[in-house]
């Protein structure tokens, strides 16, 4: 049977090859002159088409599952996940109502549920809590937190204006809408995604980035926000929203949210103020429980919250703010199933363990290594040492932070390039408060000790023949 | 092998059952009690899974590739599209930069020169024209208006800034723009669909609906749209955007695009008004070339256009403004090659000339039904005739337009909830320029001349039982 061939196909790309390069060789524009101009006028064979997947395709493929994949966040994909794809795909609802097929809208509230309370979320997030809480899937944390902006402003302006006895529906109404708008200002830290300022543009109003300060471990804290909102009331401006990070993406840092809503607290406009999570990544990590105490703090002054499966959490990517949406609970339904949540539970704490044990190997080099910042849900941040500066051991055991140094920084970014380079692992880097640094991190599901240890000895081999040359 | 048996079963799912209902029988809330509260702590096996896929999820389903599904849109998949869901699932990557992936942006950039030639569009949409169009895959046409209408705004508000000397991050021009904003009108016709006006919400802007009249068969005219233009000079407001609808929702119609944009030539700052062509559904028959004459209306003063190869084109549902992004490409690029230019205009021709006969139909029963507006891409909008009304023919053979009637309407809303109730066939109802009507289309990969022609049967039988009833 043909379509059983092709299934096989299929399931071999997901495996997880430890001997292939993990990204691509090829240069930007590669794919163009290998595909016809003009789409074919007759159909093609499924073997045409297999064959060009494997001769065209999969050579200019990045492999998120490879073992040795160490860059950004993980994106997970599992056997489960893309049966889900699969239901989803046949079952092919453009689900804009509940109509369109009821188990779709239905049993997308019902796992966002086991979801809430598999991150042990307050009550207040299920679909079931007096609020009406409960979840939705978006395509990305992106676009979540533009539509969690749009939705802010949006009942922000709605307050005021109705608070000032204007009826909605009225010419009064939009006019004095379209006044307040343009006060609104929308916060962040400067190690918020870029996701925030980008939903400020979309949302039309202002933004404000408030300085979260490496002394602090990259952490927004209570005294960084109201130093922004002092000066919006300066400016006679309203803030109205700020997004703030369960884990950043250059350091994964967990921003001091009781500390910030109980600034918010302080004056009655301030506690006007959408609070956003962004928990992307690091929101995964709340399955086990040992990091549940870090959902405490989302129970009181707290509006909403997402974080993305896909990256850690085994369901393979991909939601939006569009009227139809795709029948993607089942994927999560799937995952959660073949999984258990102490399956879940073990993935994290595995992940954590093998990023652990990186961390503990950069520290056991304090005469190459030095860290950045606090290392986190298994992601590790640090640069080279230049060794004629002083040795004065790693960064978390200092009471004072690393510093910018061009050296450090020419270094560090050398090392970084070679191995990427070379290609046999695949990693990132981030500039954290004027320093470059590398990030690793190793969190899919084939991440092991061993390919951890690898990696630690090509940044070794590396650094040595880097600074052997520099020398 | 585990996995081979799962796939038939999914294969099995997506082959449309003629003898199955169309709709669920389910009510509201069917599912929750169905499904534990908490999600599983130790693993599920796949067959228990799959049990209650059968048991639980079969039962809430919709079918849309039911031969007699003729109600919104279609919605179609096929098998090369779920392979592309698959392969896609499998490669994984959120492909948010070139590296990611880089066959995923690639392949995306080159198939959607292939559709814009598929519909033979003007050059200036391909990514390899002097102006660097090209096409990008969103998630639903709702969330490409979105997108377009925020782009359309900042175009409009930085062009004016700029021209007024401002330079861009300073905090006056941050001001300029600002005060420009709340002046900012979108426009659409009362026959745009809902994601305009959406859209105009999302994008913090004031909305103004140009008025479609029945007499022009609901398309939007160059003068309706001079209308609304003239009065936002009177109100001192700046028009900046406007959807126009290749198909709409409610009836199909196509807007008088070159009309339209000879209006907004008339006074230089109409002229910088950006013009959006929505195509959702109907922008799938330009494969054929019978009706690629409509693409000549976009060479000049249109700005952008959208349509959904998930609608009519065999490709499966789902795309965002985010910044991760799914590999999509796949599908179209596997379905488009499977079909051929061929197979998509036969299956184009095919359904239109479906919709043509049931159309025919309608008409052989003037004492019956009367048509509302033109029958167009496969879709008849009709009411039912009040007997004791004199007999005049059908709308299209009419100098005048039909008229609203409190006794038709009550007659087609009688007739159009029995046969859903019935559930043997599946059709929508929309209201036309205060006119109470049915929607038939079936324009699925099944479609079929013999299902409509039951279906035509099953109108005439319950027409004849409300008529009998009510007299």
């Amino acid at each position: 049977m043909e379509e059983v061939k092709i299934f096989r196909r299929v399931l071999s790309d997901v495996t997880p090859v430890p001997d292939r390069r993990v990204c691509p060789t090829v240069t930007p524009g590669y794919l163009r002159p290998l595909i016809p101009e003009q789409p074919p006028t007759e159909p093609e064979e499924w073997s045409q088409i297999q064959a060009d997947v494997d001769t065209k395709i999969k050579p200019g493929l990045t492999h998120w599952q490879h073992p040795n994949f160490m860059a950004f966040y993980p994106a997970t994909v599992t056997y489960p996940s893309i049966l889900g794809e699969m239901y989803s795909a046949a079952f092919n609802a453009p689900a804009f109502n509940w109509l369109c097929s009821p188990a779709c809208t239905e049993l997308e509230t019902i796992v966002l549920d086991w979801v809430a309370q598999a991150l042990n979320l307050p009550k207040c997030f299920m679909s079931s809590s007096e609020n009406r809480g409960g979840g939705v899937l978006q395509v990305s944390a992106s676009d979540t937190i533009a539509t969690v902006m749009v939705a802010a402003r949006e009942r922000r302006v709605r307050e005021l204006a109705l608070a000032e006895g204007l009826k909605e529906g009225t010419l009064e109404y939009e006019d004095r809408v379209m006044d307040l708008r343009p006060r609104l200002v929308a916060m962040g830290s400067n190690q918020a995604h870029s996701s925030t300022a980008k939903g400020a543009l979309i949302a039309g109003t202002r933004y404000r980035s408030a300085t979260a300060k490496l002394e602090n471990n990259m952490e927004l804290t209570g005294d960084d926000v109201r130093a922004v909102l002092e000066q919006c009331e300066k400016d006679n401006l309203t803030p109205y929203y700020i997004t703030l990070s369960m884990g950043t993406t250059s350091t994964c840092a967990v921003d001091r949210i009781s500390e910030v809503t109980a600034v918010l607290r302080e004056k009655p406009s301030w506690q006007r103020i959408w609070v956003h999570i962004d928990a992307a990544y690091a929101g995964s990590a709340l399955v086990a429980d040992e990091f549940q105490y870090l959902a405490k703090d989302l129970a009181e002054g707290v509006d909403s919250f997402n974080f993305n499966m896909h990256k850690w959490l085994l369901v393979n990517f991909d939601a939006s703010i569009s009227l139809g949406r795709r029948f993607r609970a089942l994927k999560i339904w799937f995952v959660m199933r073949s999984y258990g949540l102490n399956g879940l539970k073990a993935h994290v704490r595995k992940t954590i363990r093998v990023g652990d044990e990186f961390t503990n190997l950069v520290r056991s080099r304090s005469d190459l290594f030095e860290l950045i910042t606090k290392p986190a849900f298994g992601l590790t941040v640090f640069r080279i040492k230049d060794p004629r500066a002083q040795a004065n051991g790693s960064a978390v055991n200092r009471t004072t932070a690393v510093k910018p140094n061009e050296k450090n920084d020419a270094l560090t970014k050398e090392v970084y390039e070679l191995i990427n380079e070379r290609g046999e692992i695949f990693i990132t880097s981030t500039v954290v408060s004027g320093i470059y640094a590398i990030r690793v991190i190793c969190a899919n599901e084939a991440a092991e000790e061993k390919y951890l240890r690898r990696a630690f000895e090509i940044l070794v081999e590396t650094t040595d023949e880097v600074l052997g040359r520099s020398n």
